[in-house]
């Protein structure tokens, strides 16, 4: 039962965001107790790509963008240097891109343990700019980091494409449709750095330079899989993280099945668990190939139950080391080309993993995962569960875009004759 | 409408397949007009991992199977020597598999046309032995081919394991259940070679020899998906080709959408094109991970339909020159590891495919040619088509277990108002 007494609300503000990393330094911006529900407002990071229709006249998303000759409001974008002596892109250096909310500790939680995050509801944020007041819009970039980048077909070669959605959210089937789109052109920021490319998040977008082009994706409307594509719990590592590569820590898995009704369960690293969410999306395709989805900022409503390490022995829980997910329907975990690859490629690991992604190696991470679950809640052995991989699990590309790539594996409870549907 | 004078029906039996390879030089056992009907018998290859279930009391499958001393009815399993002077496994040395039935030519079909596929009715083959009477079998084998293999956690290590499935095919909600497994033993067939592995098929197996485990998987229902894994039209090249590795001319593409109610494009590239049928399964999971579906005897009824290249512009069959699959619901494209391995990777392409397997590839070649069927088919600029792809198609892995693997690209017909669902 959801009452004020707990119920947190954490607004989207200067100082309830950090924006491109995670780090188990961060302060928490509240201490919450296991069953507790927390209802977490998140900012797409994208929302500068039209100002008009996605910040203006929104307080929260205004403070959090603002970003004058005098003054940015959200100094640090990333886990680079805070003085851009690296690229020169900004505080931070765009390596790392995700607004994300919180965090949120979650009292008691040790090393060891499982969180257990419920996704009560999600709901877009609309508009409140009175030209488009109640409207919901999302942004789709087709990036330099994209799939497709350097593999296209027609001039100008390569290039970088910004397509602005709206998002009917109001009934049963919901749905997205393009609004228009436009070409990336050099955008000079406030502190005076040109952007070529998409290479520093919350730019903003000067109208005027770019050419907007309204008659695109005409009959075409897109059934909507509301879903955040960043759900951590801090990773141990001492640096500053960058938001991109997820990992065992969960973080920017992009797995639109992580809506309303789903539940995730990561292994807990640090103390506090230190929740954070962000990196909303209306939609995705598995593979998110452009590296992009629709970008669209979205509040959600969670329950956090913490499963303590001394009673996950013999439960479907015990061993866990991965973030799992449970829908109505369906088990799913998710492989990566490295398990937890902070630990496993040494000091450069966040550069290091840009430069080994692999379907082929997350491939072997999601057999591997889906094996243990297997054996270890269903209590297969390991004939039974490779057995029951091949004729019954799906693999299924989660994305190709976010350095350490993604393949999950989806494992149907209608096959475990009396589980829950 | 389907009558005596436009639907064919071919059994299998000696005369009617070819096994483990396809060929253009193959004579047809059959020649039919466009808009005709065949209904075709396939066998699974993997039969006699259970001669009593699966082949006992069935005419066409003991004459298919029948190998003593003295005789065995098909000789040739696989596109190697006749004389098994590779690695003495036996005639045609099994490389490639698969038990296919056919080639029926299309009357007037030449180089540059593209045969559309029917699959009208798909219906499991039952046991014609007396104690197994009506009911349905399969089997999957953990073989030295998946994915898996190399990559087991518990003794002994290596190991292949069939599992036989007993499928209920009369209901709504159909099923299939584990009947028990082995771990495969030395085989000697009769012609006194030693199988130390599963690398030939059709080896009897001797169950003396091996040991029966009847409680496996217990409590657990597998829906089906009955499909071929097999559908091809003859390759252009003119050697024997493995019917392993699929390519532009379909194959072993081990997709479990290419069902009942599916309909499949192949790119004609011999003169009749050369349909084949084989590889039936009684269900599979995405990614086939431990080499094998539940590979179970079916018989298919299809329509074949020609269109001719000069009637190919400005349709959405313009350019094709990949299989393309239709379903109720969805249009599917099949990328490959290299899309057309056969020209790309020379005059060892048949060894070289099995080298050089990538899922990274395979989503590469994906990509491209749900772009080209975006542009060709739906008209969209190459920028709507990347956009569209990122937000709304989903990206799976077909199989990593074919040498050269497999990703789909799903694209759902709902997207396009006014199209027909």
């Amino acid at each position: 039962m959801i009452d004020a007494a707990n119920h947190l609300i954490v607004p989207a503000t200067p100082s309830t965001v950090h924006w491109g990393y995670f780090s188990r330094t961060l302060a928490p911006v509240a201490t919450i107790a296991s069953g507790d529900f927390v209802t977490i407002e998140t900012l797409t990071h994208h929302a500068y790509d039209d100002h008009a229709r996605m910040i203006m006249g929104d307080a929260g998303a205004e403070s959090v963008f603002h970003w004058t000759k005098e003054t940015k409001n959200v100094d640090r974008r990333g886990a680079g240097p805070i003085d851009a002596s690296l690229h020169g892109r900004g505080a931070g250096e765009g390596l790392g891109v995700h607004l994300c909310t919180g965090p949120i500790a979650v009292r008691n939680a040790e090393p060891g343990d499982v969180l257990e995050v419920r996704i009560l509801d999600v709901r877009p944020r609309p508009s409140r700019n009175p030209a488009f007041a109640g409207r919901v819009f999302g942004s789709n970039a087709a990036a330099w980091w994209g799939f497709h980048y350097s593999d296209l077909l027609t001039e100008p070669k390569p290039r970088e494409v910004v397509t602005i959605y709206e998002i009917d959210a109001t009934g049963d089937r919901n749905w997205a449709r393009a609004v228009y789109n436009y070409r990336w052109a050099p955008q000079t920021d406030p502190f005076g750095v040109v952007h070529s490319t998409i290479d520093y998040p919350g730019v903003p977008v000067d109208h005027a330079l770019v050419e907007e082009n309204h008659r695109v994706l005409e009959g075409i409307r897109i059934p909507i899989r509301p879903h955040f594509g960043v759900i951590a719990v801090a990773p141990k590592e001492p640096d500053l993280v960058d938001t991109i590569p997820p990992g065992n820590f969960g973080g920017n898995i992009d797995n639109w099945r992580i809506g309303k009704g789903a539940t995730m369960f990561y292994p807990v690293a640090v103390p506090g668990a230190l929740f954070s969410v962000g990196d909303p999306h209306a939609s995705q395709g598995d593979g998110e190939l452009c590296g992009t989805a629709i970008e669209c900022s979205l509040s959600g409503t969670f329950q956090l139950l913490l499963h303590k390490r001394d009673r996950l022995s013999g439960t479907p829980l015990a061993g866990l080391h991965y973030p799992l997910l449970e829908t109505a329907e369906e088990w799913v975990v998710h492989g990566f080309s490295f398990a937890d690859y902070l630990a496993e490629l040494g000091p450069k690991a966040q550069s290091e993993i840009f430069a080994r992604s692999s379907l082929d190696l997350a491939m072997r991470d999601a057999f591997r995962k889906m094996r243990h679950f297997l054996m270890t809640a269903k209590r297969l052995s390991e004939d039974e569960a490779i057995s029951l991989m091949s004729v019954a699990v799906d693999f299924g590309v989660t994305q190709v875009v976010d350095g350490n790539w993604g393949v999950h594996a989806i494992l149907k409870k209608s096959l475990f004759i009396g589980d829950a549907a």
